[in-house]
């Protein structure tokens, strides 16, 4: 990086606030994917008029931006491709704001999911969305990225807990959307930066809801022979009229390798477990957890557990939000796919997902958010042998184009960032594309912010139409 | 209009599918508020084909566009300022599919609100978004409007019930964004669009959620001798952590006219009421339904009915969903507003809308979905004495910006439109505003399409910032 950028950096955020030495820079060269990519510097900014300028100097200075939170993303979105500034947030993670009232916080993008949570517990409230990765990932990065976790299911994604944001744009200006309201009214501007992994603007400070907690929860563990009645038992919940809070399988490969690491109790001889959580006042609990398990039983459940003290409840959740950790003891590498598929064909995606297992050679375990048909296949491999990569990778497409095939996508939560941005093509037109890519261009027409992320490289230099006064002209790919 | 254009039109459409005399454009120069413009021509397309077609024409003769659906928006959406070219849906009325698997449905914008759940009632479904005017009221309308009902508050306003879009962009070109999954990828464009109010292209196929019927529900009419108690109980409810699918407030004067008009069995002495519906499960409505009751009669109300039949429950509703036409018994001409409010503000807003009644000398009715804080305040006024409309606009404007001045804003569920962008900038700073308006830009960078709606006139011909290689010009107003 050229140094007077840098020592640019060091007047606006300080001396000790830019990192730009080699061993310095290699612990951000990477997330909780499998791309690894050294930036040029990395700076931490402390207030937003500091993001500011350093937006302002990037652009002037024409050199790409990358926002990062903990890195614990899964599709590359806190990697800079190419060398640029990465603005590390771990300085800005303070709390602004609690509304008790109107169930808001403002919060810093650099604060951690989990500890906003922790922060209103005592106040009888929490903040719903839940990544497994929550105890270290930050709410900036959940926004980023439109980040999800096993209670979607009732509560959606990150964006309908977002009502109000402040972004600074590549030109420095600093701009709000949004507030304490639920609903926003012209455009929606929250919604938009929502999920548009920093190739927009960075967000700053962000306005979420916070929820009352539940008066009762009920987690309910379903134990199948098979992985097919399992998949079917998901179905039947919903078409019973029953929206759980969280709906999670996990099949008995990674059942067996999680209770080896964890002790959570789940069978080591099951085919596939269902992981059921319903919240709500008292009785009405009570009504619905009778009402799963009499579902699970006619789904030909071979047993339905129930949490009975909240140490019984966690410990099964354990087993669940560690899942990762249990599968990095067996496999040097994994790489963890996202794809979504209509819940309907969950049972047919499984068995693809076993073909494509054998026909690459690689164990893949499945552990996913059921409910919501959001799946996560592990593809266990040794990222030493190159060609183990490449079938992990050509795997990992097969696994993705199969969801497409069958009405679903690429990313329930993960967001597209590097790797599956070349996916975008089969699932939209050219001309979908070109719209994307003039919203982008409206603000980041030099493709300096998070470049070469959710969008595919256009092929050539060419007019997006539908700006025929001011032609909006599309990068060749840098 | 151009009498080129006319044939045009004719030639796309059919002879039989447009209208230019001035007698039947006078049908089309209205809505459901209080302003008034006569467009250029009146075309039907019957196909998407034939909508690029129009906007093709539209653009190289550089007519304004503006899409219509049955005209009973209240911010003036429909409505061609610039007497351009409607292009009126009623013949794109088909429901293209009906997914009971996944739930969902794929209409055209022209198919009525009410239909669409009528259609799917033996299925046992039904589509969520209820707006008052959903007997006549477009589904590519409440799309364009982001439209509610008084079930937003449990199940949430139309962006949460559309999963994908086919618009027609300025250009002609047609794309489609999301499908039948329930959550985006990419940019959220399917949710850029559906609020947008037709000013960045025309929405021609809509993919929508279908909901199961609940189990159970239980319609409570809550009785108070003053508005304070009844507002008080709102966030009372909340606070007891129920969230009913409806939480509607009458106030004693719009309920002893409503009363007049359809006899629902409204008290003729009470201060204010509480419509408030609970639905679920058989056991789960119960409960919420006791501790709804307990917490009214807490808050001082006086009595709390429940609705024993069927017959009963659609009596209560038939009140509320008939008090625009009650008060048109009443008052040659109303002026609705539709502010929002955080629930802590309620009482203090119905106490100001009181003051603003005495101000301006008139009468103020005020029914809202309370439980939203989104209220519409009904102003009494006879249009033929231009000092009657003058003192409504500014009691309208008043209570607008007591609204904003409470940490809330101009509009929960009826847009922007034409009456309410020039408050956009007492919510917006100018940067916010650019941002906006680069959006729409990159689009419809000619203005031709729902011109001078959503977003205000800028002052001046300057650049937008952050796009500082191809320049966009922000049009002087026309």
């Amino acid at each position: 990086m050229n140094p007077a950028v840098v020592e640019q950096l060091r007047k606006i955020a300080g001396r000790d606030a830019v990192l730009d030495r080699p061993e310095d820079l290699m612990l951000y060269e990477y997330d909780a994917g499998i791309r690894k990519s050294t930036p040029g510097a990395v700076v931490f900014p402390q207030t937003t008029n500091q993001v500011s300028q350093i937006m302002r100097l990037a652009s002037s200075a024409q050199v790409p931006v990358v926002a990062r939170g903990a890195g614990t993303g899964l599709s590359g979105g806190a990697i800079s491709r190419e060398g640029g500034i990465v603005v590390a947030f771990s300085r800005m993670n303070r709390i602004l704001e609690i509304d008790v009232e109107n169930q808001r916080a403002v919060v810093q993008p650099g604060v951690v999911n989990l500890q906003l949570s922790e922060h209103v517990s005592h106040l009888g409230l929490y903040f719903a969305p839940d990544p497994s990765s929550q105890k270290a990932c930050t709410i900036g990065g959940n926004v980023a990225e439109n980040s999800g976790g096993p209670h979607t299911l009732m509560y959606g994604v990150t964006v309908n807990h977002v009502t109000g944001v402040e972004v600074v744009m590549p030109s420095g200006e600093v701009v709000h959307f949004g507030g304490k309201a639920a609903e926003s009214y012209g455009y929606d501007m929250t919604g938009f930066f929502v999920g548009s992994e920093g190739t927009i603007g960075i967000t700053t400070a962000i306005t979420v809801k916070l929820l009352r907690k539940p008066e009762k929860v009920a987690t309910l563990l379903a134990i199948f022979e098979t992985v097919d009645d399992a998949g079917q038992t998901v179905s039947a919940i919903t078409a019973a009229g029953i929206t759980p809070a969280a709906l999670e399988m996990l099949d008995g490969w990674t059942l067996r390798t999680i209770e080896a690491y964890c002790h959570a109790g789940y069978p080591l001889d099951a085919g596939a477990v269902l992981l059921i959580e319903l919240d709500g006042l008292r009785e009405s609990v009570e009504e619905h957890a009778e009402a799963v398990q009499a579902v699970c039983l006619q789904q030909k459940a071979r047993e339905v557990r129930r949490a009975k003290t909240e140490e019984e409840r966690a410990l099964l959740w354990k087993g669940r939000k560690t899942a990762f950790g249990a599968l990095g003891r067996v496999s040097p590498s994994y790489y963890t796919q996202d794809g979504v598929v209509p819940r309907s064909k969950i049972p047919a995606t499984l068995a693809h997902i076993g073909e494509v297992s054998k026909k690459y050679d690689l164990i893949i375990g499945n552990i996913f958010h059921a409910g919501d048909g959001n799946l996560h296949p592990l593809i266990l491999f040794d990222i030493r042998f190159p060609d183990q990569l490449e079938r992990a990778l050509a795997a990992s497409k097969d696994i993705l184009e199969y969801c497409i095939a069958v009405g679903g996508s690429i990313t329930g939560e993960h967001g597209v960032g590097m790797e599956k941005r070349d996916l975008m093509p089969v699932l939209f037109t050219q001309e979908d594309l070109d719209v994307m890519a003039g919203l982008r261009n409206a603000f980041n027409s030099e493709n300096l912010l998070n470049p070469d992320k959710l969008l595919p490289t256009p092929r050539m230099c060419r007019e997006i139409f539908g700006a025929a006064r001011n032609p909006v002209l599309v990068q060749e790919g840098m």
